[in-house]
């Protein structure tokens, strides 16, 4: 680890947040440009990601499967908006075993395409529907800009793919994607992300609608951290994917999909992190307790260990790391460990033998206002309880600071003083694409959502001053 | 479901298999030539595969990351044999972002190269050793013969690199790993491999030293099911992964990595599979219990129903799929999940809610000897010996069948015979390559292994009739 500080976020978040994806360990970079190598720490957070989405999806009856990382170039140009959103940041493979290929192979960008070609195999009738598929894998965009998480060339996500019989149950399973999202980010993560619809302009290449849910970063930017498309018919009539209905009429299937990538990775970073380094919500720490022995006599360091194995033992629940290593010293280990996020840190000594007791420091809490003192007898319960409280912790001081900087302008020009200062604005919207565009351009703020929860009522658009029905969040966006 | 019957394996074994993968919805054709879809029940195989391998690989200490797919083809080149072993196989992505890229990059055909590069930046001292990493992910190799799951294009595997101190750690670890699988070979998937050490012809391009376990298949061809290379410096030297050893001398690590891949389900298929479909090993089965209702008339429906809600909560530790759909026969319902192979069939009909009975059936042995009535009583607690018997029983019959069909001949003469019948040859072997493949050309049988298992002593080869101190099994192979 490299000793020197962190840059603070407040001098330059975009170096603070480099260095300490690369100083704790999360990743590196690869020597292919863009790429990036996920290391075994940031590995071991998005495994538990992995698990805790997983679980959600298993248990609302999605399986999963794998499809071919390549496609043929034409199957893109089955859908007029997918090939146009997709054609520029494509990687393209021209030769295959020391021959140039009849037809170049694209590296998936996303697999709607090769997904409905199999779909139309497999689905016949209205007894094969719903079809209900995940699959995590790895997709390549050719970006340009690309920061570690954030946007790579290669990134690591999820893809769902859904068939339906009916639009209404099309609808009902993008939704139902979007709440599994939204949960997953409040309880897991503790990242208060908000729910919303994105404009005609935002929405994915060959949506119907996409939902997306959006979070607010440490500097106040908007990320989208995960989305969910109702697709129509448009990839159904594409690719043929058609069932006969039980009056044995053929119709054209209605699909979703649904995505979410280490790019959450990135919003943890930017929604918990601090000037000593990360934060790591306790449901998904990989490491969730760390241990540091205290002593300096080798008669303390036996007594020490002894105790410092029994308390391990009792937290056999939890995701325990015991630094016992003996070239560094505690305080050390301490600024380790806070850099690399670990919630609650358990120290022992000698004096904690005596008393019966162990320290236990807060990595959400600073200083001595973290620490307290507490008994050996029913740790497990003690530190149960106390991540519980780091984890609700994380959550409110994450939504209040989203909050203090949502604002409600009362014209386009505090509007633009607002974003000209990276702060939200929550604001009635009359939908228009040119509006949309100016907006972006004289601000550099995006639409981000249509909320699903809305006021209700009516207001004026704040930028046609046009009745508008609906209240949308506009910010600048990673 | 396709209802025509499987080709029997006897009378075409390779068309068994291809019909066999398919119609039990294990894979699917890509569109891309020699690529494969692997459907959510063989992912849903997979996927536990992966478990039992990955909780094994936690145990020993190993970690997973994830290395990038694109790798720059100078990379491949540094290490001699290596890029001989994998160029004629490799996908080239020669465009990227609608440009000619300056550097073409390859998709990894494996990873020894990158992790490699990787190595030399973050290890320093002898305190950042042992490197214990794993990786789950896909690889390209451009084959032009291709099967699903024996070899396609793209596949699926775990990759594990490790970097050491010194020789004899980097042997231990490679003798570890093949530990592991031989293990789970044998008790997570039934399939009785053999562990041995590969040729010098054989072994991987670019180790030092290479093992592997050698599976017999139900036409007794012999398949490479995984395999754990000793790399000793070679990877080391061409990517100058040093460390500073306790002296302050700078030093080589020497490096392992092994494999097992999607392949193994071909193993799975090929080792248990019979003429009415797959059979899976109880402990990776993705439905280890298919639970079939019947009956007729909507009276007998409703208390049949609420007895199979019943034990099915009571079979809440195992996997358990219930079949209650209307439009088939039970009939047709048991030859879908003998075909997919699913252990232990359990049916429940009104004479059996009368006598409190259920009816079980038993994949490994056909017809009425694999049928008994049980007590609904204790439902689980018989459920799980049933699926122990069944494990062991497959293992057994497997061991049974592959020690028929390894012979030991006294002369060449009647090697041939042996491997002209698809028999495996227990020999004497004194090592020479250009003999190695005189007997490949005249056979078409190689080397499978010198296995770990020696029974001491010497004899006469049975190629050259030299002394020879170590025994061999010779074998045409997938």
């Amino acid at each position: 680890m490299d000793e020197k500080k962190l840059t603070p976020k407040s001098e330059n978040y975009s170096e603070w947040y480099n260095q300490l994806v690369q100083r704790a360990e999360l990743a590196d970079y690869a020597p292919v440009r863009g790429c990036m190598v996920v290391r075994p720490y940031g590995w071991s957070l998005w495994e538990n990601i992995q698990d805790a989405l997983d679980s959600r999806f298993k248990a609302t009856g999605h399986v999963n499967a794998a499809f071919p990382l390549f496609i043929p170039m034409s199957f893109l140009e089955k859908e007029k908006e997918h090939v146009e959103g997709f054609s520029p940041e494509l990687a393209v493979v021209t030769i295959g075993g020391g021959s140039v290929l009849e037809e170049p192979l694209i590296v998936r960008p996303t697999s709607e395409t090769i997904i409905g070609y199999m779909y139309s195999k497999w689905i016949q009738s209205y007894r094969d529907l719903p079809v209900l598929i995940n699959q995590w894998g790895n997709v390549v965009r050719w970006e340009m800009r690309t920061r570690l998480f954030l946007r790579t060339l290669e990134f690591y996500w999820q893809e769902g793919h859904t068939a339906h019989a009916t639009p209404e149950e099309a609808e009902e399973e993008t939704r139902q994607m979007l709440d599994i999202y939204t949960d997953f980010a409040l309880s897991e993560a503790a990242v208060p992300v908000i729910p919303g619809r994105k404009s005609e302009t935002e929405k994915f290449a060959g949506a119907v609608r996409s939902y997306t849910i959006e979070a607010m970063m440490g500097d106040k930017k908007a990320l989208q951290a995960g989305t969910s498309h109702n697709l129509g018919q448009n990839f159904a009539k594409a690719f043929d994917i058609q069932y006969l209905d039980e009056n044995n009429t053929l119709q054209h299937c209605w699909t979703t999909s649904w995505g979410l990538s280490t790019r959450f990775i990135g919003a943890i970073i930017m929604t918990h992190g601090d000037d000593q380094g990360l934060i790591m919500p306790p449901r998904l720490a990989p490491i969730q307790v760390v241990i540091v022995p205290i002593f300096r006599k080798d008669e303390e360091k036996e007594k020490v260990m002894a105790a410092v194995d029994q308390v391990k033992a009792e937290l056999a629940d939890f995701r325990v790391k015991v630094d016992d290593r003996t070239e560094v010293t505690p305080g050390f280990k301490f600024n380790e460990w806070e850099l690399r996020g670990v919630p609650l840190r358990l120290e022992i000594g000698p004096k904690d033998l005596e008393k019966g007791t162990v320290a236990l420091a807060r990595r959400d809490i600073p200083g001595r206002d973290g620490k307290s003192f507490v008994p050996q007898e029913n740790i497990s319960a003690t530190v149960s309880e106390m991540l519980k409280t780091i984890q609700a912790n994380l959550l409110e001081k994450a939504t209040r600071f989203r909050d203090e900087h949502i604002h409600e302008p009362k014209d386009y020009e505090e509007f633009k003083e607002i974003i000209a200062e990276d702060g939200w604005c929550y604001v009635w919207w009359k939908p228009d694409a040119e509006n949309e565009a100016r907006i972006k351009e004289e601000t550099k703020a995006t639409l981000r959502c249509i909320p699903l929860d809305q006021p209700g009522g009516s207001g004026k658009c704040i930028f046609s001053g046009e009745e508008a029905t609906e209240k949308a969040y506009f910010a600048k966006a990673y």
